[in-house]
């Protein structure tokens, strides 16, 4: 399926100068949606993920439906104060600005074969972030899968030990 | 399924006198996450819903999925500042604190049937802010759907209008 004609480039969003990349007309598609998260399905089942990890929000959107298509946990990453018990917490530079994100404990265990999900895959700081995450928890990453990459912004020279499954190159 | 082995009861979180219900045990469950939105699915078959909202953040993680599986839109309700396009936007108090949620204007479109999902009913301020939205927009709210509700805060009284389908009573 060509998922470009879904994709909505809005310039100058959040920030001047920042061609943001809207996915809301592909998930506000039925048929575009369902196709776009069956190839994570077929991807994360080949690398055998046992758990589906996505950071706060839109990674929620995309990881969700993949760990509940395969029937495996869905781990949520999340800012600050929005998880109650005790967590991993990592800080990191964003595209535009900074953040923390942070895991619970005992959502992963050693020997977790993950796969993380997210709508966009940028400068990567997000991502970074979430495998520190995971990996100070004892989980193995065995594969990243993204709707979108912005290219230019060379994510992936930090990322190249993890198989990536990307839709859309931008 | 019994689900309320999978919710961990977190005593003064957020604040001081909050019994925090936490689901990350039950979407950390591959079998109980998958059962329980099943049955969302099942309900919003039942009322023939075309598209399914969920308000940010963990509306997403139960919305998506019933989205996903019914091969229908999923439409996101954010947080200010966070869609790119033209919104509607709605001011509401929250259990602790207050808020503002946002919709593309594009999202919903006259005769849309609805079901909106979130992970708690606990005021209702979130969910009537997200009604609010989707009816102006010209969408008709064919159900609520929610893992858990807080009976003791009355949501229902403002709600009776519509079908709610809840799997966890505290």
């Amino acid at each position: 399926m060509d998922y470009s004609k879904y994709i909505k480039n809005v310039p100058n969003f959040p920030v001047e100068g920042i061609q943001f990349k809207d996915i809301t007309p592909l998930i506000g598609d039925g048929q575009a949606f369902k196709a776009c998260i069956d190839e994570f399905v077929d991807f994360a089942k080949e690398k055998q993920a046992n758990k589906i990890v996505g950071p706060d929000a839109r990674g929620f959107i995309v990881g969700a439906p993949v760990a509940y298509a395969m029937a495996i946990p869905f781990v949520p990453i999340r800012k600050p104060g929005k998880l109650p018990r005790e967590t991993y917490s990592y800080d990191y530079d964003l595209e535009y600005g900074s953040n923390s994100l942070s895991m619970h404990k005992d959502a992963i265990v050693k020997g977790d074969k993950v796969v993380i999900m997210d709508d966009l895959l940028a400068t990567g700081g997000t991502l970074e972030a979430t495998i520190k995450l995971v990996e100070e928890a004892g989980g193995q990453v065995v594969g990243l899968g993204f709707i979108i990459e912005l290219v230019d912004l060379n994510a992936r020279n930090k990322l190249d030990k993890y198989p990536i499954k990307v839709l859309l190159k931008y």
